[in-house]
């Protein structure tokens, strides 16, 4: 259960406070270039310690690869990676040894395993999606190759909300500042507002919005694994998520089909387009050839640095006054994340849309 | 792709029109009692033709059981049923054999597969999820002995939303009216703007929430297994499905992490649990002990009875005017199919808790 | 765990005495033509009472599909289908529901379970690899537009061994008696002795080998995915097989690698060969374009005519003297279930192979 | 494809003289304690340089833990691991750098993915091992914890076989000598025999013999998860492996069943067991509580240290003088593999055996 995907496969390990955290890439195809500098870039994205906004935890987030890339290029074999922790200071969670954080993840580890590693959150840390962004990474390498491009951003932080479709906005913008919200302005008052709740000691959430652009008709597998189905597993795999919508989403459902209805047209080069996407680019589960987009909503951390009421480990009530470095809000790291795990999916189901079509595109030659 | 779960797998098949639709439950708990009754009646509830909300087709959707069950008992062996498909009107379709209906499976199918059965959607028919019942209403009945109680219910049709808090309803009424609505004059507004969108030829989407009421502490793996990611996927892989949250869901997000953490206590009995459950029963991917609850968005059927425009399967421009028998709504019939993929996997995580328990509590003994 | 295969994937279920034994066949290419006359002859060639050797079990063996084909050809959506039980006599086996027979299955069913369905042996019977020729006539269609052939051969009964290496043999005589042995005098020997243990109540067991042609470079995937190993798993989940050796197999161990390496040469159109085939068609896991060929050994079939000490379900010594129809060698019959597992790997990691091979193979265009 | 097992799941990772083999333990249970030394020890079994018989390569096989350990234990989190290459010559492979060795997979890697690491055979060298001996020392742990012992030994090296069957073998003098043949004086023939194929540059095979003790009932899932046919996968997933057998194997086939039935019957303190054991501990795929023994047939190590007649990569025809440090027989090294795999093969089904079990054994309390 700590690994994602059929044939392009990350399986993943490593606690917070660990001596790294690091992963196995099963099923990448074979001569892919390995761009290091991509890569390195977006491990940055999601490194703490970026701005005032994220966590001051400070890691270098090195990626070493051990296996499977021979001079610059993938071997096909399993590319095994691993990340140091080097900024580990246990000291600030000594408090958390005996004490479950609210709406956190230690109390039902502590629970299910009978024994927890209690430092940083040990393996329900966010520090673990540091591999979902070096196996991301790879798939986006080989999905550019296919020419598919994949965007999310920041599109609402606490109650301050970009309301604007995507096609309306400069998608290029979202990484010209710490929150990657794409419009200037709501990206001014969303820092604004996380400045003022971390100043309180609290924490807030948010949404990430996604597009991928450039998906082939044919991708998604009926009947359990729908496209959909398979990025919204991804998405709600990710820590603090509580909901996924794509396409029209939760705001369509009340509308009529005859104004959600996506009217199929043939553009001038013979091609079936639609003429709206509500759908969302996928209609039964699979790729219609239109833009996917879909939304991911994040719950503000749980982590507060101001008094809680909980309990400990021996079962007793008790007050919670957490230290430790934590962001007061996820989403500005959390749009890497949502693009690594969507990344991830597309290649995976890619790969996979061999198996079901048509027996006359087979490709083993003899 | 068409089997679902890890230890409790349903492996289904059936087009709309063939022969018949049926499943294989692998991984069924051994000398599981086998109430037929309910079964049926879990089927029932599913049925197209209950009332003037939805579809006229009339089918008996009686299910046979060819395998694993031995003097009303599961044997723990799989159990392999059939559903025959007996009010088949082929001739309903016949001019969608060359045309593709917008914002449905049609075009995807033909492109993907380079074949496709036309009659009544095929594969990506609905009539798909009576598989999904049969196969639910065994995990139910397991559950059942386990204390577990699942109950879902239609929160909004169209525009019309029941905006209450679960606790707050009496959802033993679900089940007093057509559209599965607990709250009765709701019900009948939902009813009545059914009625006014089928008689325009027109169509409508809603939402089902779902509680899961009796789960232990511990169910839900780590990190790519969390439980409201089976979840999750398990209700994106239901047909129209455009959303899934749990707990606070898209609403919660622009809230404060001191306004939305479930402080815990402790109970007279001794017992932890949270004083609040914004957290939707689930802590870290991993269940609590509070109620697990979500809500699902339907969005309006695509088959719509009135003329929309499209193409054909020779790439022109067409327009298409839909006969057949169709629901206005799915939510009154969705009502028991989220049930049923509630049921099937919170029962397969069950199974698999035992893999990732703590070491003392293997059972096999020799 | 009533699943076999990653792609192409057969999941099977049914009792002995059951209503039906039956499948379902997720991932067969779509467009396949589905020739019904070589199914059919498939199960005849597996079919009880076919000859004096074989059990007298009487079954039509009539497959009736349900779904997943249209107008002839594969949809690429699940095929569904059922062979009943209808020769099914029960009152044979009502001594052994209280009694477990030596080395058969009865015994550790009942005590896995719980419970067990003794007519017949219920799931452990031979009666379940009627499933798994459908399925492998399904895979023999497509290997058979791919160029491969997949022929199978009883090479021992008993003492009576054919020692020939299959490339002196003509394979096409293998059907021309009941026993399905290439070499005519052979199996007159074989027939005369499995005729002999069956009038004394006893039984026997035998080898089948089988070659595979056509296979091209490069199926079978690194490092638990070796193709060999998928072959030897599956010939291992066929009843009564005790072992399973390809190429060399046990007997070439002895040997020197200066004897047994299969040195390459280049042919005269420019392919790569190996000059001998010690290999047995795979090397690495990795099939090297030769034929494959490899050995299974079956046990004696366990249910004798004849007294032996055993226990009953109370834990009580007891003598049991089975009656009902058993074969007395499984040889026979085994030789088209091994060709059918064989069928069912291969297809499946020719499926696969798209997943590992080189990126610029890739299918799927936009 | 690089990943073993069901719940208790190896992912391995790493080429020959690459910077590390390591691998990803899944779904070993939490809070056992982790005998670093008995891990240690199993490596040293393993590794290569341990006498005159085996490779020259020198390599520490030091293990490095990155997580899934806190305090001594199991935290129930995937147990992420390397172990460097640090006797990496690449030099000694420049020539196998555009040639084939006959019987290797460099031709077929070069084949399926169009790239492949010559060094040391990349990804397709027996270093890989070294991660199965890591999981299996884990598998081993939590084994003993459960009363099951599995010892394997050496039965054959070239033509010298050690035929008594293994109760009258003294099986802890295995690890008295280089060749680990529980038989002193067979072992001297056998070292004599390997020191004789090495001095001529020349190879051998052999079989190695495994018994599993202390199995309880119930292990193994009908119909293609039998017990055997996961071990005998998981065997020939071993490099070099061309056979397994497992109780009567391939020598049993040619008895009857009267002779090789195991007759059951009650002993003094009530518990069903076996007079014989020629099922080899295995009834229809499910563990009966008697031993499990199989053997496994390796064949001569392919790299040979005289010219050999092969191809280079660029389709001609050249002859081969291989250098380098090979192993002249892979016995030796191969007991502890034979007893990795076996381990974690069994601890795998011990876990599922919950999920297949009768419904009154469920664990998971409320």
């Amino acid at each position: 259960m700590n690994s994602l995907g059929n044939i392009f496969r990350l399986t993943s390990f490593g606690e917070s406070h660990g001596k790294a955290i690091g992963g196995v890439i099963d099923g990448c195809p074979a001569g892919l270039a390995v761009d290091l500098d991509f890569i390195r870039g977006e491990l940055d994205r999601r490194r703490p310690g970026q701005s005032e906004l994220t966590t001051s935890r400070r890691e270098a987030d090195c990626v070493e690869f051990l296996s499977g890339i021979f001079e610059g290029r993938t071997l096909g074999t399993p590319i095994g990676f691993i990340v140091n922790n080097t900024d580990v200071s246990s000291g600030d969670y000594s408090n958390l040894r005996e004490t479950y954080r609210p709406s956190h993840a230690d109390y039902v580890y502590g629970r299910k395993y009978g024994i927890r590693d209690p430092f940083g959150g040990g393996r329900s840390s966010a520090r673990e999606t540091v591999a979902r962004v070096v196996a991301g990474a790879f798939a986006k390498l080989a999905l550019r190759e296919l020419g598919v491009e994949i965007r999310a951003y920041t599109s609402q932080v606490g109650s301050i909300v970009l309301d604007r479709p995507y096609a309306e906005l400069d998608l290029s913008l979202s990484e010209s500042n710490p929150v990657r919200c794409p419009d200037p302005a709501t990206a001014e008052r969303m820092m604004a507002f996380i400045r003022e709740v971390k100043s309180a000691g609290d924490t807030t959430g948010g949404v990430v919005s996604c597009v991928c652009m450039g998906i082939p008709v044919g991708l998604g597998e009926p009947v359990f694994g729908k496209l959909h189905a398979a990025l919204g597993g991804a998405m709600l795999g990710l820590n603090a998520v509580k909901g996924f919508e794509y396409g029209m989403g939760f705001s369509g459902v009340g509308g009529r089909g005859s104004e959600l209805n996506d009217a199929f047209y043939v553009t001038p080069e013979g091609k079936i387009r639609t003429r709206t996407n509500h759908s969302g680019g996928i209609q039964g589960g699979i790729s219609n050839g239109e833009d996917i987009y879909f939304r991911v909503a994040f719950k503000p951390v749980a982590t507060l640095l101001m008094p809680q009421q909980t309990v400990d480990i021996y079962g007793n009530e008790t007050t919670l006054q957490a230290t430790g470095r934590h962001d007061p809000c996820v989403l500005p790291r959390a749009v890497p994340l949502v693009e690594a795990m969507a990344a991830m999916v597309l290649l995976d189901y890619w790969l996979l849309s061999g198996a079901g079509a048509s027996f006359s595109t087979r490709t083993l030659t003899r």
